[in-house]
């Protein structure tokens, strides 16, 4: 299963190809993107999106945010060019933690790399972002194989949101699991959480499970509880934007619902993230910023196709905490964990 | 707050005049029914919704079945037409038993009435439908009267579908105990879940509660646990399409999942509806009918705007069943009752 959610092309002074996450699954386009506020931009709504991706994205966004100054610039402005474009890139989305860690790796590079030129430093941070991009597709296969063993033959799986290749390099954190265990030649069959308000469980997980050959089945998500009451789900993974060192874990809107229901119903409830996507920094998941959102993405469901009172109010975080009781497990690159392992092993 | 959702207009020669449902919030518009076949299509398609409204277009639709043939036909046709008709009818939606409740009582009226020729039929059969819909609006009120109380000064309170005046005659059984705490001057938030996939919450719910001046909040139905987690919410309401007689309550897909989560929040969590919602032959309810609907209203939220892999597998029940141990308190016309209550009142 790969995806190639986004990639650069050419040297420093090239672009990133991106898939167009906002036109699936009913138009597959790869656009370019050459300036650093075109990136602001496509992680603002949307078109890249995955706390993994979202990284890597901000990552070349760097590239695109110093191109222009690197051959007219000296080294000490560029590295300058370099901090001003990571902080702009950080306010475009707050709750993912990646976008920051891989924006501190890019800035850390330019202040302790060796780079002798602006030209050199160019070099060196794109040789940086691609590394990031390259570490997180083989943390995603990873993730898979740390995983697939909890996956029962003939077992149902539910997830919620997008946490695929879509979210990442490539491979995906919770779908990677799936993709794992179906090229083991297991039979199971994945129910695929809509996801409103912006529908990435129906756009683009079932998208990504129908080309890999995996049987799915897409359900709005307030029918979850009901289908978990009818014996149709054996366990649940999803992903996360951000973890807190306690193991709380921040993640898509109607994320804790499900753990919550699949408590209820006894039903395993794991995590799938890379090391990335801990914040150590919080002793627990209340220090997370929840984004909200325009109430445009609720209400008006397609463009011109209002579905409440115009001036109704409306209520729309894009993401939610799962306190770490709730959670079975967190599966990483580096193993399968217990939510309060996760401190007592600095992961 | 009248809502006027369905109404006869005329003799037993005349029409049903409705609103129709599935134009708002953005367009308001009576249409007229005149015959049985397009009432059937109006309940199917939801032109008409809610338990107790339908069971009251139910009805009028037995009236539009044998208009047709009073002038023409002996008092046994026509009576073997009202049966007919009521058969019909009862295939356009299988879970609410207010359909079958108010179709039993047109017929046992048409059996056991006194009418000694056609055309008396048809004005007794229709005094009944009439008294069926004047019966539901004043037994609105009574549940609005009843339940009232339960509403805390200041509070929250989330709402899942539509059980509101467009779900009943009139005034509505969920929504009716929101009017009843308004009217008497109490200040309270309402969270209307928006109730995918065909929205009856942003679309409908939000519209009557802000046109009674009601301070009402729209959200995504997975935000519902989030919010309970946040303090927002300090008690549910819903409607009811069919009460087993141990208090088992099927209603909208979706509810049973609030209140599993109301349950884990320690948030109490009520039921309003008439007595026409009680089905007495069920001991539980595993044995109420659910009905399954068509995956488009799923994956092609508005005509045109495919939102799913074309061929993907959807599954879409409209109702879900929530146990009566999740049940505070059921809130009818005769008083509120805890769930255990229903079959020792042998209400």
């Amino acid at each position: 299963m790969a995806t190639d959610t986004l990639r650069w092309n050419g040297d420093y002074n090239g672009q990133v190809e991106m898939i167009d996450q906002t036109l699936l699954p009913t138009q597959y386009k790869t656009i370019s993107i050459g300036d650093i506020e075109a990136m602001w931009e496509a992680i603002k709504v949307l078109r890249v999106r995955g706390a993994p991706a979202i990284g890597i994205a901000a990552a070349y966004g760097v590239i695109l945010g110093i191109q222009k100054s690197v051959d007219s610039c000296s080294l000490d402005d560029v590295k300058q060019k370099v901090v001003q474009s990571c902080d702009y890139l950080a306010t475009s989305r707050p709750t993912a933690v990646n976008l920051f860690w891989a924006l501190d790796r890019i800035k850390t590079k330019a202040i302790t790399g060796n780079a002798a030129t602006s030209q050199q430093l160019a070099e060196e941070l794109l040789k940086e972002a691609n590394a990031i991009r390259d570490e997180d597709a083989q943390m995603c296969r990873a993730i898979g194989q740390n995983g697939k063993h909890l996956i029962p033959d003939g077992g149902g799986v539910l997830t919620h949101c997008n946490a695929g290749g879509l979210a990442t390099a490539d491979y995906g954190t919770a779908l990677a699991v799936m993709f794992a265990a179906h090229e083991d030649g297991k039979k199971f069959r994945v129910f695929a959480d809509e996801t409103r308000p912006l529908l990435q469980g129906s756009r683009l997980t079932a998208w990504e499970l129908q080309k890999a050959g995996i049987d799915v089945t897409v359900n709005c998500d307030n029918m979850a509880g009901w289908m978990m009451s009818q014996k149709m789900i054996d366990l649940v993974i999803v992903g996360a934007d951000r973890i807190a060192a306690n193991g709380d874990a921040a993640n898509k809107i109607g994320t804790y619902s499900v753990a919550v229901l699949a408590n209820y119903h006894n039903i395993p409830f794991y995590v799938a993230a890379p090391y990335s996507t801990f914040d150590m920094t919080l002793p627990e998941g209340s220090g997370i910023p929840i984004e909200q959102r325009d109430k445009s993405e609720i209400i008006e469901f397609s463009p011109g196709r209002r579905t409440a009172p115009h001036d109704v109010k409306v209520y729309n975080p894009a993401f939610d905490v799962t306190p770490a009781k709730l959670i079975t497990g967190i599966i990483t690159e580096k193993g399968l964990f217990k939510p309060e392992q996760i401190a007592q092993n600095n992961i």
